[in-house]
């Protein structure tokens, strides 16, 4: 797990507020960063909406000019009035403060040339540029000076620039994402199906309740909150037994779909109108039965492993909830709790 | 494994051809798409960079006006000299092509207005606009128009605009990234790790090799790809262990890091300089008597399943190919198939 034990801990993150207060975080170029990256709960942001208590490496987050910056990590924004104010990230990269960029676009270009040059002569690497929504505008000079786009969602864009003469290390952005698939059974080996309203074959026959976790969320919270929506029916979780790996998504993205195990806890059917267009327990002969799973491996082989769980032939792993070192916080490890360990 | 049979199937995707001959696709309103993009495979993109067979669904693509399309699902460009060129989607929405979009500002602006205005009236809901870097003097224009950003990466960005007056059903952009970590422990009882080169705690002490997959990659082929380049030895797959889910990582994305055993197939070590400080075989009691294993329950945990699994008392997923009736295409199935099935 050395994901987990190698992470750049918290003391080399940077958080900065933004309008909306949640702090962003900072660990980029990629010979660590990608690494810390890949080890989210040492880097855990102050959200105020988060549900994790605040421990470990943020003990020492210092308040300053509006920012959460945590010491020992900070150098002062420079005073040179042409430049921008940015902060050093622990990678030799500079955090431009998207708080405080000219509202004019010629004072922004100006500004951007003055402070890419400072940064190469200090023998700066990756540059980070978050442009809020409110000064798009400030998008095209971006560009024009050689940033190229990095991700975006709503109300901001990042962009980066890449300094040395060698290959960018920053890391790459968010590439995934993440679906579930809920298999609930009852007494009566009847399994809980769906049939989606949508003008497409999916719709055409009975089908497991699928969807995509939210932000933030588990998996085994989003396969018992889309079986709740789109059935009414309460479960909890019990096993992930199976997941697919499916790449070139739209847009290029890949994704995860997991399979998950519940136990109902209900077994009354309210559908979602929006999305379903009928559900019903159905015996698991006949959800096999439909011509589909006959001529499709994939999603034969995962409702096989369904059933031998179902009837105690085969264990997936449970979801255990671990604490650790670096920041206090607590995540999920999924394993086989069912092995001799 | 529902959703990986109720997926909107490749006739409801569109994908045109992007300057880099990567064609995109989109199935948009939520109650599908949402399942849509949940299934990768059966959406796969006409790449000519990809691995996989051309089948199923996407035989009935036709080319037209130098876009890939697929027949049905296509309404002609509008020819309204003010309008922008744009293609229906199977869920009421509309995507414009980027490759046609008016070079000049104003043409552009008064264009996106009209075409807006044509949209609401014919009820489509979701509007896509991806914008080349190229062309980045149109983001603020957009912007300003009522688009939000969705995503972006390197060479364009994506900007969304809803027209009903109800909760937006569009997809999110991903959320994920994906992180390896290999376990390899040779016949002595000794597991490859490594120090890594970088300014935080992390570097303090021994770890295992870890990384993050790249685009497409598979979670195998990262894990080994990752240990050859941190250490020059090569592995082959064994089974995935154990996974953990931890959140708000960099910019509120998610993570998932997958531990996978692997077997050593060569041993001299030849360190990457740029990222590790040093690798070694290391004893695993040496290993976890680190004072971090002591502390950290998280890591410790899963280094014990290593164990527990190189010593057979624990059976993880193995990666088993399978085929999807809808486009004939291949994805991997992880599970446990030491259980009876």
């Amino acid at each position: 797990m050395a994901a987990v034990v190698d992470a750049c801990q918290l003391g080399t993150g940077f958080y900065f507020q933004r309008l909306i207060e949640e702090p962003r975080s900072s660990s980029w170029a990629k010979n660590c960063s990608f690494k810390w990256l890949s080890k989210g709960f040492l880097s855990k942001p102050i959200l105020k909406s988060s549900p994790l208590p605040f421990h470990g490496g943020m003990s020492n987050v210092q308040k300053k000019k509006g920012f959460h910056v945590l010491s020992p990590n900070i150098s002062s924004p420079s005073t040179a009035v042409e430049s921008l104010e940015a902060w050093d990230d622990e990678y030799d990269g500079v955090i431009i403060n998207p708080q405080s960029l000219p509202s004019s676009a010629n004072a922004f270009a100006s500004a951007l040339r003055a402070s890419l040059s400072h940064w190469k002569f200090k023998g700066k690497k990756g540059v980070w540029l978050q442009i809020l929504q409110e000064q798009s505008d400030l998008v095209p000079i971006a560009i024009q000076e050689g940033f190229n786009y990095h991700h975006a969602e709503s109300g901001y864009v990042m962009l980066t620039y890449w300094i040395p003469d060698e290959p960018c290390l920053l890391p790459a952005s968010p590439s995934h994402q993440i679906g579930v698939a809920g298999f609930v059974i009852n007494d009566k080996k009847q399994v809980l199906v769906v049939k989606e309203k949508c003008p497409c074959r999916c719709s055409g026959f009975w089908k497991l309740p699928t969807g995509y976790i939210n932000k933030s969320e588990d998996i085994f919270d989003g396969a018992i909150r889309e079986v709740k929506e789109e059935t009414g029916v309460d479960t909890i979780f019990l096993e992930m037994v199976a997941f697919r790996h499916a790449h070139l998504v739209a847009f290029e993205t890949s994704d995860l779909l997991f399979v998950c195990m519940l136990k109902p806890l209900s077994y009354e059917i309210t559908i979602d109108e929006k999305e379903i267009e009928d559900a019903k327990w159905m015996p698991i002969d006949e959800l096999l039965g439909q011509p589909f799973y006959q001529e499709d491996h994939m999603s034969k082989k995962a409702i096989e492993i369904c059933i031998a769980a179902y009837e105690n032939r085969y264990s997936g792993f449970i979801a255990n909830q671990l604490v650790s070192k670096f920041d206090g916080q607590l995540s999920y490890l999924y394993y086989d709790e069912s092995n001799q360990i």
